[in-house]
């Protein structure tokens, strides 16, 4: 599947919205977005979001529904925002910087929009994961392991990267539907391990 | 906080059972440890728990409670087996062998019991994930950049790893939870992205 046809999928949904609507709708999320940058998440309610747009209560209701709503609205905005910059904006997100400082921006763009990503996430409810006895001895463990390695930048974050890779939801995504086998997976780890610690004296 | 001591901690909670209770629920886990080796995940059912281990269902449903508990119960004792055979166990996953081997060990082990864990995962249904068009865009992105600057190695596998340590629930633990900024996360990524592209060239 060529990246270009996958790319331009979401971006179709909002053109089937009439243009004063989808005006009114932008407004709000305009609103929603400057509420995230300096409240936090959390002072997005469907209350100040009206208040700051100047609409009342019952337009923000009639147009997103509930609050995880009008977060799943932002979640699309701020992805499809993030897919227009590195498809088409200024570099280096954009094209026209070498791969690897385009591949960096891509990170850091991705982490500037970590908040409303977040919060949608947190609907789900797999927060206390992170917090959980499990995962934290894993973490020991891993982390442990490269500080004897010898790796370089911050072993903690480090390992949370590393153990990423290990997600189970993720790998059995692989194997089932990608139709990877464990083995191809296994190296793809092992390559992972070997080029973080390639300074490192990997034996 | 000594990782030993951190540890240490999960196996405390099956010290208070009585010895033959104790027995009994072992007896239970090994017969669906084997059902999950034998026909998968879906093929543990409390039905044929209680077939194979010769007991009746009740059994089985008094001592789970339900099948997500026994899930719960196969997933911590999987874990425990895991965490005696990297801090006791022989090398090259315990003791003994040079840290990165071991810690290449330590990815194989863990993949080879992501059944269990991806069931229980399931539970919590945030398979779908994986597959939305969002995720498909940002995996054709960075898998192109990627490519465009010689990776080696399965690069939409590598996309995916690289991906998962830009995840908004971890990412936010290691803000909110750990006292990170963005700036160290977003430092640590472009740190991930030098190392896998080191021999290729990055600019």
């Amino acid at each position: 599947m060529p990246p270009e046809a996958l790319a331009l999928l979401p971006v179709t949904t909002a053109a089937a919205e009439r243009s004063d609507a989808a005006r009114n709708r932008q407004l709000l999320l305009d609103a929603a977005e400057q509420l995230v940058r300096e409240f936090g998440a959390d002072g997005v309610t469907m209350d100040a979001v009206a208040r700051s747009a100047g609409v009342g209560k019952g337009t923000v209701f009639r147009r997103f529904g509930t609050r995880s709503g009008l977060m799943l609205a932002l979640l699309d905005q701020s992805e499809r925002k993030l897919q227009a910059a590195y498809m088409f904006g200024p570099p280096p997100l954009g094209p026209g910087a070498p791969p690897a400082q385009r591949l960096i921006a891509f990170g850091r763009a991705r982490l500037a929009g970590i908040e409303v990503e977040g919060e949608m996430r947190r609907a789900a409810d797999d927060s206390s994961r992170y917090s959980s006895p499990p995962y934290n001895i894993t973490k020991s463990h891993v982390s442990l392991l490269l500080r004897e390695a010898g790796a370089a930048g911050d072993i903690a974050l480090l390992a949370d990267s590393l153990i990423a890779a290990l997600d189970a939801a993720l790998v059995l995504h692989q194997i089932r539907v990608l139709g990877y086998t464990t083995e191809q997976v296994a190296d793809n780890w092992e390559r992972l391990v070997r080029w973080v610690l390639a300074d490192a004296s990997v034996e």
